[in-house]
């Protein structure tokens, strides 16, 4: 049995339940590694991954003897095994956050489960803080985001499309090592970029142009995320003092994102300073990544999350004037003891690329 | 208000529902387009969408006074807001095959529920049956996946890898006009084609190599979907006489994918087949699609859903030899009065690639 599954087991049995179904796929690939779908059960003596006839060869062509996981097709499993896996189980923990209310049904009726418990993101909890090779995957991910960037600053030419900026993005990463994607690529540039969440579009790239780029690969299944705001030819001062403004807050954020800090108090000190400039924080802060793109804890104004080292989170105010436009400039960030470390390096001062 | 959401609003009427909430953004883009976080709500007289910051400047951007959807930031709507949109409603729909358990009492409690009433996929088995517009854009990226399997026989040569390949696919998507991938794209050479769902690797193509090429892409948010098995340089009896197999019930399904057929008896003709032949069908048929790939009713053994026309599901049987190799050829289908008909329409007759 790996070190994370017996994590698992010891945290559940001092919550006092007997077994848990683990079904979030992300939770089941954090513990053993399987990507396939299926469920993990931690029973009361011996554990089983549930799937079905697609993924039985490769999930048992993936464990060995030591992981202790029996692999269970469910076409072949009768209702009475089914109930034997949960024989004396009194207290099964299961994922609220996850399950369905139409699945919670199903695994009462269907392994006869008298008492399931909710856990309370009990796994998400324990992935917020990343071992050593976690972090080394989503530092791999960053650099390839940090080169990335480099590129585009030559690639990005007027004329060109968002949709084909993003485009290049993703060719950039899939070239250089990356697995893919760790979201939709934002290129959103000119008004556009006053959208936080925009899609990239068929608008061209002008002189003038205010272009936000957010983007993040996956390594090894770990993600990196990065948002820097460039600008076309020449930079008008309304913009320039909003772009300040932005960059000393996630300076501000990156030194107080250390051991001991309150999440909100973070959040707080960015949304005030905003405030008295008279502009909103519309979205978080940051958020924690790592197998998923968006991970607990959050830079929230109401998370009472304390940082401790080893989390990663990003760092990320933006301001956006609707209809105009918005800067947005962010960093992946690892919790130190005394102050947070960039992990994408990117330049973060104001760049005004020819685009010629 | 639109004519999908004047049919829903029916719809749940004649369910003795008062209102619904709408939670699945895929069911939430299906009805409103709208591509945002957040929970459609069709109440007693006003339809809502709750959203939060992130979102409220470009969903209104999309919306129109004609939509009639009263979109709400979150973080503004007080408890005594949230529990005044159900006033009168005493019956109110949910998904509770999308709604988590933990999502399940947050509703209850949030907006004052008295019964939250389970809508079986509702909104789901309308999306089965396609409109004419729908039909457009997932013929139009069958077309774009016939397209690229063309390219991809001149394109793979000896040497190249299984993930070089599969990123020549992502390529040729983007540079036609495709959206993205529909799914992740799947080549699996040699014994790796005996695993239906294979992670494209480092391997190398080698001569006599069987490749599995399972592909598709989105044209404004419709998916297509296509696997051909190919050869490098040879084919050898015992693969040979598999792929026919395979390719007769592929035929055979299409011709019995047509109005008043029962899925599983399509099906089990197939299971039948292999099983006379000494193999297994380890995996459903075929799946509906649309706004996502895998949607209902699917040709599953159990399945009573009778088919109706516009209904589009693929036709994709398959054998797999444990630890050899595998075939499985899959096109997308259309269901007709009298026949199905193929929306992807490559060659599926045994074509052996010289890859030089």
């Amino acid at each position: 049995m790996n070190e994370k599954i017996r994590w698992l087991r010891n945290k559940i049995k001092s919550l006092n339940l007997d077994a848990m179904i683990v079904s979030n796929p992300i939770n089941i690939k954090y513990l053993t590694g399987i990507e396939a779908e299926g469920i993990l059960i931690l029973a009361r003596k011996e554990n089983f991954f549930i799937t079905d006839g697609r993924y039985v060869e490769s999930v048992n062509s993936l464990l060995t003897i030591e992981d202790e996981i029996i692999v269970e097709n469910i076409q072949s499993l009768s209702k009475e095994d089914g109930e034997n896996i949960f024989l004396f189980c009194e207290n099964v923990g299961f994922e609220e956050n996850y399950v369905t209310y139409a699945k919670y049904k199903e695994y009462m009726y269907k392994y006869k489960i008298n008492n399931l418990v909710e856990t309370e993101m009990l796994i998400e909890k324990q992935r917020a803080i990343k071992d050593n090779e976690e972090i080394n995957y989503i530092t791999k991910a960053c650099n390839i985001t940090d080169d990335c960037f480099e590129y585009l600053l030559n690639y990005i030419k007027i004329g060109m499309t968002e949709k084909q900026i993003a485009g290049a993005v993703e060719r950039f990463f899939r070239i250089n090592g990356a697995d893919g994607l760790a979201f939709d690529t934002i290129v959103a540039s000119g008004s556009n970029s006053s959208m936080p969440h925009a899609i990239p579009t068929d608008k061209k790239i002008e002189f003038g142009d205010v272009i936000t780029i957010d983007m993040g690969c996956k390594y090894k299944g770990y993600c990196s995320d990065m948002t820097r705001t460039i600008f076309v030819g020449e930079i008008k001062e309304e913009v320039k003092t909003i772009y300040n403004l932005v960059l000393k807050n996630q300076k501000q954020t990156l030194k107080e994102m250390r051991e001991g800090i309150v999440c909100k108090n973070i959040t707080k000190m960015v949304v005030n300073d905003f405030e008295i400039n008279g502009y909103d924080l519309i979205h978080g802060l940051g958020h924690s990544l790592g197998l998923e793109i968006h991970e607990i804890p959050n830079l929230g104004t109401k998370s009472e999350v304390i940082l401790k080292p080893n989390m990663i989170i990003t760092d990320e105010p933006g301001i956006y004037i609707a209809g105009k436009f918005g800067i947005r400039i962010e960093d992946t960030v690892i919790i130190g003891k005394s102050t947070g470390i960039p992990l994408t390096k990117s330049n973060k001062e104001i760049t005004i690329i020819k685009g010629e």
